[in-house]
Order: structure tokens, then sequence, then C-alpha cells
């Protein structure tokens, strides 16, 4: 099943409709739902008449149906209760390390590191970006993340994955040049972390068939920057999985239904994969060249995302099954009207 | 203006009342904004109604009054849009950075330190806090707090102080053993802070008179544990303003309306004032006597707190503005559930 949210004027967390599987057509289900993060917080009341109108849809059976447009979607959640961000690829991690000039992490292949992050204010898959300042390093971050029903604290991994209701293909945007200071203070990322973007649909497991296994999406990421190839690094590389992640937050707490838990910038060892962040690029220049020769993005600039199936895996029409993310970074002008 | 919110068994939310100044009684006020949360996203047109409904109920004239009974209420708000937590009161950083024996924050005297916390799951002034292991150095915090209409991204300090929509008193749970490594990974924390607790009433400004002054709660906050007085430090020692804290947080986000702002632990240099939080009292002790004394809270431990004016301000019935925060300490058992 794949749920999208649609922008609406007067309702804050938008509207909920069912997508058809290739993602061309949409239904309304808000007679079922009125938003996603209803639907998650009464998931075993209404999950089974969002899977029949989803049946309905697929089958050209939906008399409502309408073209879907991703353009005019919100994030599947538009905000959520809460949203904690892993850096479950160690890859990334350890590069990020020598990026930053940060000590080591403790524990950091035992023990999941993750921060709490701003989830009062998602954006969409085509949404622009207003950011304040080209001088604070813009930096995109491809990822993979969960959506919770509620979990209770103290919760086993493997418990958990039975709690992961949908999964959701993500952009965490990043700032670098604020990151190290944050870090220094032991509080963790604030500034260095503004509005997090996410593709159209959040979809159940079963969407991905294989490719969702082991508590990992085990598809490449594909990510361009300015039309310009720039990775596809495999999900299936976590070296935590999304069960891992999951107790790791919940274990001083519960966790409220409609929790995101991402799974940090997917990243593979072999060089051929490229990149899901600038930042990873710059620090692999710098050993392998001895300089940062790429910059961070200018506004204006475009960075486009999308999970695909290889081969005939899942069908054309299933190529992206999160669909695309496609964003433009502008600068933001609103504190200064 | 004193606002409520009553828990409900349908409502996650719960549901708006308006509190008497002397917080005896309440109305229901979820004919003008069924929620805290939405009275706030609309405030400019409800605020209105419900002053004059608060109004009427302080000189008796709302015949629909009923007691306020404070164990009935939830927070304020009882999930959030946001959550950020500052650390304000330069005393208690620096006796803690001795504490966790952790590097100097940078910049520490001039741009404000704070963290993204949870905001999905706030408890009530006299719920229980369920916690999973004692030898996770339980312990409160006291603080400060303001709700914010929405807030544009690159506000200013003095802008920021007109989004204040309410103040509040909250408990900010801590767990200091798990606090260390978190700050070494430079993610900030996640587990060291489970469910922050918040006093019954979220006030307008003017409640405060005088002692709202300098964008600073300017009383004292009265700490008792177990029945023994433990601090009573005065919160107009921040160092930062909560206009300075806002921008802050909004300098690379625009925050949404709802958001919570915390001043971080109310510290003052004075040794007669005591602490608010165990963890700053046993820096004092290591400083004074070589060595921590005073042990973490154990299950059944109990916390009170509040801010009071002294003598003869705002009269006898409005001496705790917020009311009173009383919660008891206790072992969870969910996750093996």
């Amino acid at each position: 099943m794949k749920l999208a949210t649609l922008k609406h004027p007067r309702h804050r967390d938008g509207r909920l409709v069912v997508v058809s599987r290739d993602l061309r057509r949409a239904v309304a289900a808000d007679d079922i739902a009125p938003t996603l993060l209803d639907a998650i917080e009464t998931w075993s009341a209404c999950h089974q008449a969002l899977q029949q109108r989803y049946a309905a849809l697929n089958s050209d059976q939906a008399p409502e149906a309408f073209d879907f447009d991703p353009r005019q979607a919100a994030a599947p959640l538009p905000r959520s209760p809460q949203w904690c961000d892993g850096s479950a690829f160690l890859h990334h991690g350890r590069l990020m390390e020598r990026a930053f000039n940060t000590p080591p992490i403790p524990e950091f292949d035992t023990v999941p590191v993750m921060y709490q992050g701003a989830s009062d204010d998602f954006l969409g898959p085509h949404d622009a970006v207003p950011l304040p300042d080209e001088a604070h390093g813009i930096d995109f971050e491809g990822e993979f993340g969960v959506v919770l029903d509620s979990v209770p604290m103290g919760v086993t991994p493997a418990a958990a994955l039975d709690r992961i209701r949908l999964l959701v293909q993500i952009n965490d945007w990043s700032l670098r040049a604020l990151g190290p200071r944050e870090m220094r203070s032991g509080f963790g990322f604030l500034q260095a972390k503004p509005s997090t973007a996410f593709a159209p649909v959040a979809i159940t497991p079963d969407e991905l068939g294989d490719a969702w296994r082991d508590g990992r999406v085990q598809l490449r990421l594909h990510v361009d920057w300015n039309g310009q190839w720039f990775g596809h690094a495999h999900g299936g590389a976590m070296n935590f999985h999304f069960g891992e992640l999951v107790a790791h937050a919940a274990r001083t707490r519960r966790l409220s239904a409609g929790t995101v838990i991402g799974s940090g910038t997917v990243s593979n060892a072999e060089r051929e994969a490229g990149s899901s962040c600038i930042a990873e690029r710059r620090v692999l220049e710098m050993l392998d060249q001895g300089e940062a020769r790429t910059g961070f993005m200018r506004f204006g600039d475009t960075v486009r995302m999308e999970a695909r199936f290889e081969g005939t895996e899942g069908g054309a029409d299933a190529q992206a099954p999160f669909g695309v993310i496609e964003q433009r970074v502008v600068r933001d002008g609103s504190g200064q009207a």
C-alpha cells in the first residue's frame, strides 16, 4: 500500500490519499482517516479499509480516482510527533569524523549514534528549500526511514521491527559549516539541521518484496546534483538495522505512533557507488587528492533522489517505489520581512 | 490568563480549560479551541474569547465552572510540535562541564547551547515518571520555558520576544549516567533525556506582572526532593534571555506555533540558593569536599517544584503562578510485558 498527503490550505497536516503502485493515480482516503497521522494512530482499525481502496485503485475500480501530482504532495507526514535520525552506515560516520576532525565516537561499532531532529515542519518532495546563507555549507543527505506505531520503552530490536508500519525516503538537509561547533558543544545538531524532506509516498514494507529484508531497504538510492550523477549507494549496507535503531531510541522512553526513525546517510565502501551527500565526497577528495575540490550547494542548485528497483524487479512501473525527491535551494528572506 | 489541559480518554491532546488566577476553579474552553495547540495556532482569532472566559471565571461569573484538580491535568501541551532546551544559566553549564569532565563548550559565553528534545510525550504535573533503571543516574532539572506562536527563520532576539504567547514551568528529567557518552558522540542527548514534565498551567506573561522582565521569569524556583528543601534558585539570572534563545533556534529554520523553548536548569552562583538538579549539587560537593556524597534518585523518590511570588507579590492566592510539579519516579516494565 502506498499513502501520500496532499497539501490543503486549511489543514496543517494535509489530507490523506491512497496512491497507485505505479504512482500515476490517487484517490482520497480522508473519509477513512483524515490525515496520515490519524491513520497511523488508528492503524488496526483503518488499515484494511485503506488496503481495500488501494486494491480498487490498482485495478481501476476506484471511480473517484484522479491523476497523482507529486508537486501537490506534502511530506507523507507534514509534521510528526518525533524524528530521530541514526547514523547506521558506519562507513559514512568514519569518513565524517575525518571531515569534521572530531574525536572518535565512543562504542561506534556497537551502539548506534542518533540525533533528535525537528519534526514540526517537514518539506514535501518538490518543495523549495529556503536557507539563509550559502556560507553555511548547504548539503543534502539521502536516507531511508521508517514510520512507527507506538513503541513501548525497552523494546527489543526484534519486537521493534514489528512496530514498523511504513517506509519512507528522506533528504536530511544539513549545514556543514554549523555542524562541528554543535558537535563540540555535546548538545548535538540544531542549527546544522534545517527542515527535512521526504519522497511523496510512504509505503508498507510488503511493497518492496524481497527488497525489505533484514530490517533494511535493499535498494540503491540514486542521487543527482544539478542533473549530474552523484551516487547510487545501496541501502543494504546498514551496519545497524532499523529494529536496532528503534530499540536504541526507545531505551528510556516510549515512542508515540507516527515517530520517524532515519537510517543516516546511505553510504557504501565501494568507491564506484559514489556518495549520498557532498561532505562525504569532499572527504574522499581530501584523502585521494589532498584537498576537497567540490564545493557545497549554491542558491538555485537542485538535487534529485530516488530509490530504484534494479532490472526487472517490480516491473517498469515500480522502478521508484517511493517516487522522487527533487528540490531547489533558495535564499530565505522571511526573518527580514 | 491561565490555561490547562485536562486528560481525556479519547483525545491524545486532551481538552482545553481556562483556570482561575488562584488555580482553584476551571471552566471548559474546548468550544473556543479544542486543545491548547489549536488555541496557539489560532491565537489572534481566539485569545479574546479565552480572556473573556478567564475574566468571568475570576469574578465568579462562569456558571459551568468546576474545581480545578491538577491531578487530572496533562502537560498544558501533552505533545508539542517542537521542544528545544537551552542552557542559559552559564553557572550551571560550567559546573556541568566539571561534572561530566567534558571539554569546554566553544563560545559558551556568546552563543547559546541548545538541544533538540522529544516533544511527543510530555508528562503532566503529577504523572508518575516511569524509567527503566536506577543505575542510569535519575535526576530532575527545574526550568522555565516559553510557548511560541509561529516564528520566521532569522528572527531577531527582540522580535522573538513578541512571539512568546505563554510561559511554562518545566521538569526536564535527565539520566546522568547516559549523558556523557551521548555528549562525546557529538549527536547530543537522546537516551539521557526521557519525557519532560510540566506544571499544570501555562500562563500569559502579563500574569507575572513585573516578574516577567527582560525576557526572563524573575521568580525563585523552589525545589524539594523527598520533602526536603533542595534549592530556590532565581530565574532572573539567565545569561541569555528567552528572545535570544528563540532567535538561536530559528537561525536556520522557521518554528511552528506551539514550539516550546526551555531555559535550561535554573542556577545561581550564590550557594545559599541551592540547586535545581542533583548533578549540580554533586559537583559542588566534589569541589568542596573532594567527592560527591549525594546519590541520584531511587524508585519511589519524589520531587516537588514551584515558582513562587515572594512576600506579598500577587497576593496569597497567587503564590505559585504555574501551580506545582510533584512527581514520583517508578520502575518501568512496559518493554518486558
